[in-house]
């Protein structure tokens, strides 16, 4: 639910290099991962000979209407969705950031967050660096800029070598491009190809492979943890092993933030929810009359769950998609009616009944609770809620924007008293075996969970 | 999917007449129904001295931005969504439409068509009317204006009674508030109340009973085909019968208009829908893998037509609800890329698949065919294409944008024509014996299915 | 000073046939008349076989931005700027006004104001007609369509024989225009032509010839008080005397409304007012220093008044020509400011000197008090304010925005007080033979003066 | 003539310390001195804690519109009028621009041009510094950043000493306040103090004294070439004199940059205006009927012309100031258009007359040829134009947007050819000494004058 989360993804990112009209390309894929950030969104595309950078508030349709794609000329492009984050002092912050430095220009985007932006920032900030803007992404230009290094290869990897926290960058120069996940690999980064005009053979980075299918692109694989790409000239990239560390990508792209038709990971994200759902059921078996998702994250998990429990399937809250951010409020209204506006239930279809309520996650708990009230005024005669993911107990450090640990409801309270807070019938959690079990994935495969289990990796 | 149908309702209307915050109901009823015009928004309120009327072009929310609600003042309101209809002549055409006139200030909203407007238009003319708008509510006005009749109830039942064709008519004076269904009740109209802060009661009208849930209204009843309700002081409405006909609902609302929380015609759209999907898997089954929908219209379908065929139902197509009106197109692009920017199938789902893939309806089939391609391009083994209602084969003069006949595939090509027109490897369509058993009403419950069977009533 | 002033003109009307690109004429006409009307643009075109009608509030800049333009095809046009006139009524009040009835389609322009509106519309409500808007035009296609003749020129001298006031009125059918003026000519009308591309010659009619000058056609004369020129295939007008009264124009279009390049009732009015302040100088002689304007209206009169004093002018104060519309305050701020925000003097100019200040007219007299306050602050020793015009001691009735005769200060105050009031050190007016004279007009040419000596003609 | 002019300021800068609402101050300030710049307006205000910006393309009341200003909170605050130069590299630069750096943060405003900021961005660059805008402006804060000094002070003297060029700089940290006129003192900048409501008093420097006026504070005097103001706590500013040498004033600020209202190195531009046109009078008689100035800038000298001529001052040419930045040009319009769309003469008055036109100044030749023919085409029997300033030859480099030599009329032809390019009858410019003496300047003060003479200083 947009606007009423409280656990939000930063970002989207998407590169691409030698492709016949790379801005649009870049566009389109922005718009396909308009879902990870709607605050802001900037492309930056290169002639060859210059970079030229675009980049305001707003979502994508809008902050490139009128006519400005058709300035962004050149082969290749950089691309970026912001999420909205607190305060006042970020007004102008967007992306790409561009900067001219002693080996030309360069633009980077950022999907992430440093863990010692800070601690770098002060340093270089002692060796006279100036900031101009609040983002971390900044650090990364000018440990560039500061290298002692000759090439600005070796000058990116000398600069995240210095870095820590999560983190997909795509760095864009006149002539090539660089892609980079970070070490443990928390945010996901796809490589496709795109077929050009004269038959060769155009390549992409992006956040969600959701943006290869818009731009018919074709999926190559996963950006590896650790992996450099460098994009030059024409023919396939080359990769570059920078680090070697235990992979752990956000297992909580799989809960929420990425789309369905999105492969993360190696996984669809439509099968592994609809996986949670089933393994929900099993965890957490419940009589009832109907199973319904909260729309539209719950769905392929209530898919799932009622195909393994045996229990009809429902659509029953509808999703009122109008909602935008221009949205007025004449009138002081309670935050019932904000989740009303939002969502609405079929009266008919629940009333007197025994429902299953997939949601994703609870983080501050009001929003289920209103979720819960809504139900139970349109004639609900039970509402068991149940979540397709364990309690989120601690925030993110790795680019989510969190709350802090006391806005928590499963850190601060039972399972008992969540439930009565809520004013559920019942509340049940998958468990992160259950979770990991959706994912189908190697015993091996390690995830980042710190929002679940607390155990930071960084 | 808004922007590519071809057969789209035109508008919506509210009414609230005593209400503490009139305006207020009014604008959040015109949001819930904003999925049945997006072209122009509008409310007149009633302060009891005088009316007020704001409207322009653009979605609700943009239309009264700013402080503009608050110069609605009163108690009581009417208001209107409006479906973006050809020409440029009607730049300026929104409702509501205003008048001064011998009985004072009037205001009037109208869902609907009135099939006899360009004759009264004329003769209205050759009387000395003059007319500033392209709009049939215009008519409505004149007729009221020119009655001999003394009270303004007397010359709305005149008025009305010169006028055919389908309407929702609510007129607002200073004083009084009167809302009709027209004789055969095409379009949808329910009554409800919403309590006021002083514990009496406030009433309102509205197309569909979603607006009653987001305001807190309790739904009374419909208002009946050929029944004028007059609101008048406190209390409820009295009811007029002013028609005596045979009631022929729009049967199109069940299969596609409405949203599935609405109450319509007494049936609960989404149940209806869900029947629609049973009675298709009955009529025409056939071995598939799973079932998909074509979202966000074609769930309510599809989740039936898995329940009673036990074929697993999948939510196989991802929509982006990002496509706004102001969605730019810098590259001359292919009407696949305009579906694509819609509809998204994941491909680890549907690869070496037989998909049942369930719609409304098919209007001109090049938005099917272009689904199709998608799929088969996802990698699907087989598309079964089933649509849960009959081949749509004449137009609508009842108040729905509809193509000319020429342009409805159904009513030139054969089934097997169609089929291959769409390049599925099968189509079926619901029986209109199966879409009338879907909503389980009485034997002689008579519905307008003109766009099915081409025959008209008026 | 525009939107500091407290007595405005109403509007400006344009009317363009068998031309090039007559739209385009009215666009450039109105930006160049902007000063007789901020609040709302708007053109009707006609291609022979229909018109369009496109108008909007805002500058006409604002207003036909984009590619509006463009829809407006055809070889003839008329066009109106529109003066911002009280209450939130008028929200959508904007011309030409647009309507079909018997004789086809047609669109009215009109600068005025009709002093029997109230009446007729009372009238024409009482048989029937319906008002939709709060313009005075609205009558006029009322009483066209009405009218039982059987062509349009007749209905049309049928219909303004039955209004009284002040209009200059532009009417536009599919195939021909017909422009009028009042039967006294309050307001200003002037017949030009224009060269088409094949060397033949399309007609225009236009409140003020600043318009010809900018789109290069020629002045040929006034239309006069009571004609109707008829423009009707190629070929020069028709005239009509459908009048035979009195002239009475407007006498305050010289002292305050026209721009100073304009030829207004046959004199130019730079000429007429550099007359005026030299007939002040000779009525109200002073010793002085200097002469300085209040810019940018009484500049003329000021160049005047120096030359005959032999008193040197001076631009002792300048004017900001960046206040617009959308001007914000974000702190509540004096009225003294706002004066400032327009006008500065200039301090070492005007320090220790005996200052002649040369303004148009005072109405409140608030605005005069703050410029002399302004002045003193700034160092004058004294403040002579001079008035081009004399005291202004009733309220307009034809087609000028003015206050209520208890808010005018002259109306209510002796020339002491007055003095007194707006803080100056004399103050003085010119007599209305001064004005007379200034015009250089025929003993027998009379002029509608009832805000200057009450007397109202209709 | 705005926006035909060829020869254009850059900027205006304003800072305000230790006043009541200071971002208010600023907001006004800048205001006053939009014609200083137009194509991007912001303010940086400090809390005492941290800095805030607010900065964006459009004119001041438009980039602070809504409720931005509130946002700017504390009692210091500097701003910025930008000048649009070409590129599209420049879309997103606009200052002041911020920074954080190792003292903490801190703000920049700068109009001018430093000659060396290519070799002082290079050796930067060549350091490891970044850049990340196209302003020269970018270059002081990397610089004060990278400087050894310990206090904020020195780093600025240190910086200030490394670039060469033309600058008024005002640099904002949170506690302090820095003021800086090059050392030359190209551009102006003045000290004034506000009254505060408590009695203390507030300090504020600007680019030009019209501001204070407007925000009601007192002109103290101007900050010297050399010197740096520092505003710390309460009380006074500290003065201290960083350079020691020859100061050279812009020249042509007197002849058409400043509004004549303001006071430019210790002069009144209107009186010295004025005295061009005495000037003139004196050096290039001619005979003639009357004397007209080229509307706005022309008017003082053609005053001062006409007084010392005794041939009568007429404003023969009017400006229409609705000319806006939003200007749209439907059909392919010559450049005539364009000036008709700014300036009108008034026919009646110079039909058949002898005209002495009098402008500022000539640079492509290409505007004075198409007021020329406007004039004879409005009936004028000799054109003669006069230029208050001498032929300008050389292009700026200190801050003043000019064309190339190639480019300027008078660097490439005699003056009897630039007069037959003008159309003119005869063409006549102002000396150098005539310049110099209408500034009624000790022998002793310098100005630079590089544009007449191509003598550059730094």
């Amino acid at each position: 639910m947009e606007t009423l989360r409280d656990w939000n993804e930063e970002c989207a990112v998407v590169g691409v290099y030698n492709a016949d009209t790379a801005a649009s390309v870049a566009y389109y894929s922005l718009f396909s991962m308009q879902h990870r950030g709607q605050e802001a969104s900037g492309i930056s595309s290169s002639t060859g000979e210059k970079l030229i950078t675009i980049k305001d508030r707003g979502l994508v349709t809008a902050v490139f209407g009128d006519d400005k794609l058709k300035k962004l000329k050149g082969r290749s492009a950089v691309g970026h969705n912001r999420y909205s984050t607190a305060g006042e002092d970020s007004i102008l912050d967007a992306q790409p950031v561009f900067a001219r430095y002693d080996l030309g220009e360069i633009a980077i985007v950022h999907n992430g967050n440093l863990t010692n932006a800070k601690q770098i920032r002060e340093d270089l900030i002692q060796k006279g660096a100036i900031f101009q803007s609040f983002m971390d992404t900044e650090n990364l230009i000018h440990l560039i800029a500061k290298s002692q290094k000759e090439k600005l290869i070796d000058r990116i990897i000398d600069a995240v070598h210095k870095i820590e926290g999560a983190y997909s960058l795509i760095f864009l120069s006149r002539k090539k491009m660089f892609a980079i996940r970070d070490p443990h690999g928390f945010r996901p980064l796809s490589l496709g190809r795109i077929k050009n005009s004269d038959g060769s053979f155009g390549y992409m980075v992006a956040s969600e492979t959701c943006a290869f299918d818009l731009v018919g692109a074709e999926y190559i694989r996963d950006v590896e943890p650790g992996e450099m790409l460098v994009f030059e000239a024409e023919g396939e990239p080359r990769s570059y092993k920078i680090f070697e560390k235990q992979p752990r990508p956000c297992i909580f792209e799989f809960v929420y933030f990425a789309r369905p038709d999105s492969r993360v990971f190696g996984h669809n994200v439509y099968e592994v929810r609809k996986n949670m759902g089933q393994e929900l059921a099993r965890e957490k078996p419940i009589e009832a009359d109907m199973v319904i998702p909260v729309p539209d994250s719950g769905v392929a998990a209530a898919i799932g769950y009622a195909r393994e429990s045996g229990i009809p399937f429902e659509l029953g809250i509808v999703r009122n998609h109008y909602v935008g951010r221009t949205f007025i409020e004449p009138t002081q209204q309670s935050r019932e009616l904000k989740v009303k506006l939002k969502l609405n239930p079929i009266k008919e279809l629940i009333q007197g009944k025994r429902l299953i309520v997939i949601d994703d996650s609870i983080v501050r708990g009001t929003t289920s609770r209103q979720i819960v009230r809504i139900l139970r005024a349109a004639g609900a005669k039970e509402v068991h809620m149940k979540i397709s993911s364990p309690p989120t107990i601690s925030p993110c450090y790795y680019g989510v924007d969190t709350p802090d640990k006391s806005q928590l409801i499963c850190a601060n309270m039972t399972l008992e008293e969540t439930c009565r807070f809520i004013e559920a019938d019942s509340l049940s959690f998958l468990s992160l075996e259950g979770l990991r079990r959706s994912i189908q994935c190697d015993e091996r495969e390690l995830f980042c969970q710190a929002c679940f289990d607390g155990k930071y990796i960084v």
